[in-house]
């Protein structure tokens, strides 16, 4: 129980804070330059998460680096479910405070207009990519983040500083795909703000919730199969 | 007393570091990304500290940190007043510092104009959010944060990287949060500048006082009945 | 096998994460503010590898760096050829990737206007330097880059913090050198967008060929040598 | 001998590289955002150069850092003399690097309008701020920036992170002050730069030789009296 409740913490901080960057702060006047803080923000949340409930759960607080982990043989398949509903309630929660936030703004907010920092794809999102593009860029997103993860955490490669090292890889999959999909690489992430805003957002969570766990599991073969496990 | 002593020079630094990155630099054209430096400023601070001092008292340099690890069970109530009173001090001595060096400006200088780097809400302050959205950020960023520290100095998962975690963590605490309080999370870094500017930011200083130590207890309660303690 | 395997991996994702950043986010309005994110991309995206295959290759990811190994007596000779070839193709299927995901921009995306982030001088290329400033730039900015390397995994200087301090560093050599040459200090990184783009990117590519290895092999001397050994 | 080596090359890096991230990239349109960027590129620099040269000399790069550690305790008085002469004999050679780079610039550069990344105070530079605040941001920046070296490296807080924190300490002392003084807080980064454009640089250089060794002495007192000694 502890382990859920954990990541159902860490999964509402990414929430919180990556979204909120995007989001809270563009009242004051964000530019393409913001981008980079959007990335640290979403970056550094799972490093702050990694070694505020690692020692509790590992630090998921995604349904892809569940599976990933599970597919290298890194966790028993018994927990899986529990981790991934943990994860879908946390990024839920996140998005939710993030709500209630910014319904305290003076003369009201417009979730419709502004949104929640939700992914997506296509004409009028972001850089203007399509379905394809978004496709190959969350399959390799998050093949890299999967990489470095089971990388600095492998019994050849463990290190104190893994966190960093996952948190800042996350946070330059951003700098270089925001204008693509806005970055989910994780089926919570999405989940959350797809569900309070609707529409589009919701019509195109389904990508979200299947890519990632596919470029993960890739990931994950390299390990169990030996490739990357050093 | 050397711990006092330690506490009351860290907490100086972070609102030199912090408040002076606000107002020294809004001088030479600040922008809204500029949130991303200043959000640097707050964080990297702690991190700077608790490598300086941290061997010496721990650099909590924050009341509500104080608070929480108490509440955790980490630090013996009979030290919390002095933790407390060093810090406030600290906090105070960090702004006339400030004060200091922004008289030296050629031509002079009107805090009552750009103030000090203080915290606040409402009409006029940052993206002009409500009371209600103030307490719920100060709240839940103050959980955050101590969630990190506590878990990355606890038993199971103490780290040496504990110091740049938690000063991240701090930074995009500031980099999502900016916009509702100027975010405090710290009654000591909220007081320094609030006795030094008066007006709206000394009226408003009792919320962040009072708000960061219960959002800090309430993670210290997670670790002192083992929710988060591994 | 499995070393060219991660060698391979690492150099791909380096090009398509650090290049991507150049190109990408071009839509969305680059700045020349946008050049620290750039930055931070490339260095690290070292940095991410380092964690993530550096247990299995010690993730060099960049011909130069494996000169530089070899000339500091790190590295046996018979490993150089393989890592090289599998850094240019790594650098060569980074680009590819790159290329897919612009392709899926809607409206298109023309690679000969807006290139793919590939290294270059002269008249028309970033700040104007000339040939001569572009080979100090090489040489001084490898140098550096390998004294680094070497030293954070030299016998006395050993660290797990290295992938973080050796990252950090290509990104300040970035945020220096951009305007010069668009920073290569490797061989892989300039082949994979210069075969794909062709034109001046393809015959200015010799110098980034030559240039760097020796700016490594230098470094490499002064460890081989013992001067920087401890 | 290889500890001066050491300490001529990394404050050659130094030089180069933070003084060169505020004169190349300004060609391609700097902003006062770009201070980041350049606050970055001095502060890291020292952390590359500490896991690149730190197992050799320390690396102090620094006349202030060497004196500081002298009066701690840390370093025998008949070695600072060498380490001196090495650094302001390295940061000359960082600026006339820079120097030849920028020579390659087509069409020329015109050292005496654009500056070499020089140190100061007064009208016109910066932010326009007088003396007295020069030269409490000296004192009081060079006494930050010490006691985090001298603590993360005592017997009682000694880390394999030290390097970073030590870095990111310089940044975000550039990140404040960089409208006061440009900051210094480093007699041979100042030295290289003031001797090569000549003019107000060199005729203030006086302020940046005498202020930051005293405030490193104050640091440096206060470990040696066991205050800050943990």
């Amino acid at each position: 129980m502890k382990i859920f409740i954990a990541e159902f913490i860490g999964t509402a901080v990414l929430v919180l804070i990556g979204c909120g960057s995007v989001v809270i702060t563009g009242f004051a006047g964000a530019s393409p330059v913001w981008f980079l803080a959007v990335a640290l923000a979403f970056g550094l949340s799972v490093t702050a998460m990694a070694y505020g409930i690692g020692h509790v759960s590992g630090c998921h607080i995604n349904p892809a680096v569940t599976i990933g982990a599970w597919v290298a043989g890194r966790l028993p398949g018994a927990l899986v479910p529990g981790y991934i509903v943990a994860q879908f309630l946390g990024g839920l929660a996140g998005a939710l405070i993030l709500s209630a936030i910014l319904g305290g703004k003076i003369g009201g907010f417009d979730v419709a207009t502004a949104g929640l920092g939700q992914n997506g794809w296509g004409q009028g999102y972001g850089g203007g990519f399509g379905l394809g593009a978004a496709v190959l860029t969350e399959l390799v997103g998050t093949f890299i983040f999967l990489v470095v993860i089971l990388g600095s955490t492998s019994k050849a490669g463990i290190t104190p500083v893994a966190g960093v090292a996952i948190g800042l890889t996350l946070a330059i999959i951003h700098i270089t795909f925001i204008p693509v999909t806005g970055v989910s690489v994780n089926p919570a992430r999405s989940f959350g703000p797809a569900v309070l805003v609707g529409g589009q957002a919701l019509s195109q969570l389904w990508m979200f919730i299947i890519v990632p766990p596919i470029g993960a599991a890739l990931a994950g073969l390299l390990f169990r199969t030996g490739v990357l496990e050093g």
